[in-house]
């Protein structure tokens, strides 16, 4: 890969998110030989789970955000964000191994989780020793400012879960709870990972700011377009199976939306499904998304979002991350295109 | 209390490291204001799970290390060294947290376990963000040091208890291994309070040294003496039940040495025991354990663990803390000491 293209992309691959990945590959190449070399900082009885979780398999969204925020045109791979990238990649891993283990789930990026693989009681403390590790790392810089901000973050993202955790089941959550919901759990990283690739980068306090804003937008946006994906994505594409979100009883926007547009009664017995007290329905349920035109719903609530990230970045289109930002935002608007081909009910 | 007393305990009191504790109750005032006060930085609906952990009742051993290692002879409670304390325990409370999910263990301390109170799932996300925000804390200093040396010791914590996690229901753990799963998961958070406490209050770098190995030493002979405790103690109390260490079948010190004493044949069913194959005899190891001065044994290897932490400061004998640390030494003696009673069999 050249470095005029590197320079220069100025739209996302059809692959989206993914497709930007391939574009920064030297970053990831060197992001990846930091990552193993982290491998010798823990005992060696656990390096090898350390390992596992290390794979190259997962999309390392949050590290494009930093390489992207941080970028300053040069194809120069810069040694400060390769590490910031890491630790907000090792937070992130950090949180999978843990959500794995509540969601008891079998597969994740179609590979075994580390929970089935080496028991949860394991997974609970990797995740732990992968955490404590990836503040380490951010205490490698010569201010306290990164290591603040990451656990900081980190405690943000953790609160999410639990509230999650503790709604799981529940039916009474409004709009704005679920929104909350997604800001802390899955915006706050990807917030902080764009606000350090720019602080790092040395940009201006306000397009730190800005892309802080972007960053966040674009989280929620990610996120509710990953909830979408778990009623309308292709199995074999996604590594995992659908309807996860209904199985667990986890209230995300399609399935609000569902119950909004349902009859008192239908929607009384999506509640029941939800509350575990009766089984799912998943195909009938994914019929009456299609019939009651949820997807298209959804799709607008992740537009907005990435409408909002695009418009934190409208007074810097000079600057060096904008172009590249805009990109991700372009690559996540045709992933939600690319899916609206599942959303008619196929029956 | 008046400063005097604070000023100069020349040994512990017969409560040992309770004792000590009582002695320092300006300073544990202050660090438990310093918790209540950390309750804001949560999520308003997991506030009150912190709440639940940052009881009053544990021995807030790791903040008396940081006391007593920092103590520069004035009666001052200085702020740094609560900050400092208060980082320690919450990493100690969120190890607990996440302990008693492995464990399955319903009470901690006479009250039920975060894990049994509010769900394994929930328990999982409360330690990790307990970690999280202890490691935020640590960043409030104006150098980077305080939070390193804090998560590289978290890390260590978290391996040494994976390592065990791995080594559950194995017979085959050498005397070597065993010292250095404790060494990981108990003495390496003892060192690290110490080196912090002396480090924050300006000490020497030899001394600082010095009080480090001395704090690791201890954290080793307090971890045996703990094993000690799960067959010897109290139930009323230690707040849990005995013999939990041979139903979990983790091999801790006192079953090595039966192991090593008992004839090859029994110690074959013991084996089995520990492995889960057959049901546990705890009765009969107990007597087993009088009969062949296991507990002996034992602590005289505390014992030599506690002459190892004294000589390590024999250099220093003029430093305000060494007084105060020797007299942890003579407290934790004595509790071995009033253990004995319950080492005879009582049948």
């Amino acid at each position: 890969m050249s470095s005029a293209i590197l320079a220069a992309p100025t739209r996302a691959t059809p692959n989206g998110f993914a497709g930007f990945v391939s574009q920064l590959a030297p970053h990831m190449a060197e992001l990846d030989f930091f990552l193993r070399e982290q491998l010798v900082a823990f005992e060696p009885e656990i390096r090898v789970m350390v390992d596992y979780c290390i794979d190259t398999s997962g999309k390392r969204i949050r590290p494009t955000l930093v390489f992207l925020s941080g970028w300053q045109g040069a194809p120069r791979v810069q040694p400060e964000l390769v590490r910031v990238a890491a630790v907000v990649e090792l937070v992130h891993l950090a949180t999978l191994v843990h959500d794995d283990i509540m969601d008891e789930a079998d597969l994740r990026r179609s590979r075994m989780t580390v929970a089935r693989k080496y028991g949860s009681p394991a997974a609970v403390l990797l995740g732990d020793a992968l955490f404590a590790h990836a503040l380490h790392l951010a205490t490698q810089f010569p201010t306290t400012e990164i290591c603040a901000a990451v656990s900081a973050s980190t405690r943000r993202v953790c609160a999410g879960e639990i509230v999650q955790t503790l709604r799981r089941r529940s039916t009474n959550i409004t709009r704005a709870e679920y929104w909350r919901i997604v800001d802390l759990k899955t915006a706050e990283l990807f917030r902080v990972s764009c606000l350090l690739g720019a602080r790092l980068a040395g940009f201006s306090a306000e397009y730190v700011e800005a892309v802080s804003r972007f960053g966040r937008h674009l989280g929620i946006a990610y996120q509710i377009y990953d909830d979408l994906v778990d009623f309308f994505g292709e199995e074999g594409r996604i590594g995992k199976t659908l309807g996860t979100d209904l199985a667990s009883g986890k209230l995300t926007l399609p399935l609000l939306v569902l119950l909004e547009r349902l009859s008192a009664t239908e929607a009384a017995v999506l509640g029941s499904e939800i509350t575990g007290e009766r089984p799912t329905q998943l195909s009938l349920r994914l019929r009456q998304m299609g019939d009651l035109g949820v997807f298209q719903v959804v799709a607008l609530a992740v537009n907005d979002e990435i409408k909002a990230a695009a418009e934190a970045l409208q007074a810097y289109h000079g600057v060096a991350p904008t172009i590249f930002l805009l990109g991700l935002c372009a690559g996540l608007r045709e992933q939600v295109e690319a899916l609206q081909a599942n959303s008619s009910p196929l029956s």
